[in-house]
């Protein structure tokens, strides 16, 4: 049977990978490589760069392919995903189908960690599901991208003893600060930290979180969150493209 | 000046360590391991596992050092914490005063990563706030627990674009279901999912993960948490302890 390993490998600091995702590097065959277009291009190069240091093993090839692009008009957003999904798994089986002998080992290289807001592993269920390519397949954790912030900021992700919601700039306003004294943010397209008004709201912002642009900002919402606005658009004027993900809190570790 | 690296090592699988987690064990001139007491015993081995593997410097020092007990009676919870980290801080500087020359690198090996539900990054601020001994230090994250429990499930962590609560078991009950669809529990002492009633829900719960004594069970809450409590207890029994984790879930990938 083929056998498929999820692996995560950071989400932009190569350093960041584990042992283990080292070890499942070099038993693929095959490592394929999503390319989302010329724009970021730069993580294309990420992944590269960690295949360059750390596949040892010299036969194994290496399969970029396309990822489908999502159709949004006319279609609600969870069609639109479901869709989506749909068109991903077909990509998959197609690979799994051409590139992978009986028997053989394909890596997918997944930015950050499988777990947090990706669908990788979800759609290779949805491959196994269609069955008509039997696999086994495995998933390797990661480095995510909540962490790099952390540990940019050497701060804990979450008061003492107290609860953290991850979520979506989407969905931001639903949470922080009624429901959690710590919302950790991530696929914000429309900055919503700048909506919230909480004069004791502090923030954590990070962007190109691991990579030699790193840049992170920090302090009260009401103080820096102009600041943060200017400089994300600045640098995704120059870089053409942006990563960002913060933290908001609310309150101290013994307050109760 | 000296500098602490406050390093995340995994939450028991020696492979889950990175590169750069490595780099940061050979920086370090002493290794500063916590030693729990006997009941934790295999915690320790585990540091010391990862010592003795990855560790490949021959002139750094290995310390190991008690912490302090925390003391419960006759305190709030919040005075009995505060209390704890102010007396680990003590242990802390004079560690740092005592076992580190100027100019020298200490490091702190932490289970998982340090931002999640760990003081050392709050207690190290302490002792640098205190201003005795100055110090600089950095954060080098680690594969939390949560992350092992969902790559051996083969799980994502998040219903696709939804939040996520991380919470402890003391604080369960104010959040699932009614305020996530998904929360991730740690630190439950009292099996807070035992109590929770809804048909729904499932559970993806783990115990000794990343360790050779793993084990981990799934399936709807009302069918499988008798059999979660007596696996717990029994293996408990067996171990001396227990370090579990586990994600409660409601609703589909695609709902609205
Ligand atoms: C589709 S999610 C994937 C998350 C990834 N699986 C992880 O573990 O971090 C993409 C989001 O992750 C965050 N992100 C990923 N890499 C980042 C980086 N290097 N710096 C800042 N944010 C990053 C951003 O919030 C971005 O919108
Ligand atoms: C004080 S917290 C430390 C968490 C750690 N910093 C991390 O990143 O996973 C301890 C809790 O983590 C969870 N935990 C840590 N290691 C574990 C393991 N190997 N298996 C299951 N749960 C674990 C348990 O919920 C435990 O109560």
């Amino acid at each position: 049977m083929r056998h498929i390993l999820i692996i995560g490998i950071g989400a932009g600091n190569p350093e960041h990978i584990t042992v283990q995702a080292i070890n499942a590097l070099n038993r693929a065959d095959v490592l394929f490589i999503p390319t989302k277009g010329a724009k970021k291009a730069e993580l294309a190069e990420v992944r590269r760069d960690i295949c360059a240091r750390y596949v040892t093993r010299p036969d194994s090839r290496t399969v970029e392919f396309a990822v489908p692009v999502r159709r949004t008009e006319g279609r609600s957003y969870t069609e639109s995903v479901d869709e989506w999904h749909a068109s991903i798994a077909v990509t998959y089986e197609e690979l799994l189908e051409r590139e992978l002998s009986e028997g053989q080992i394909g890596a997918f290289l997944v930015w950050g960690d499988p777990m947090l807001y990706d669908s990788t592993i979800r759609i290779v269920e949805r491959v196994r599901m269609r069955g008509r390519v039997p696999f086994g397949f495995d998933v390797i954790p990661g480095i995510t991208s909540l962490q790099a912030l952390c540990a940019s900021h050497r701060i804990p992700l979450n008061l003492v003893g107290k609860p953290v919601e991850i979520t979506t700039g989407r969905q931001l306003v639903e949470s922080f600060p009624e429901k959690t004294a710590t919302a950790a943010v991530m696929l914000d397209g429309e900055q919503a930290f700048h909506k919230i008004e909480d004069p004791e709201a502090e923030i954590y912002w990070g962007a190109y979180l691991g990579t030699p642009d790193e840049i992170v900002i920090s302090g009260r919402l009401d103080e820096v969150k102009d600041e943060i606005l200017r400089t994300r658009a600045e640098a995704r004027e120059r870089m053409g493209w942006i990563m960002d993900i913060y933290l908001l809190r609310r309150g101290a570790d013994f307050d109760d």
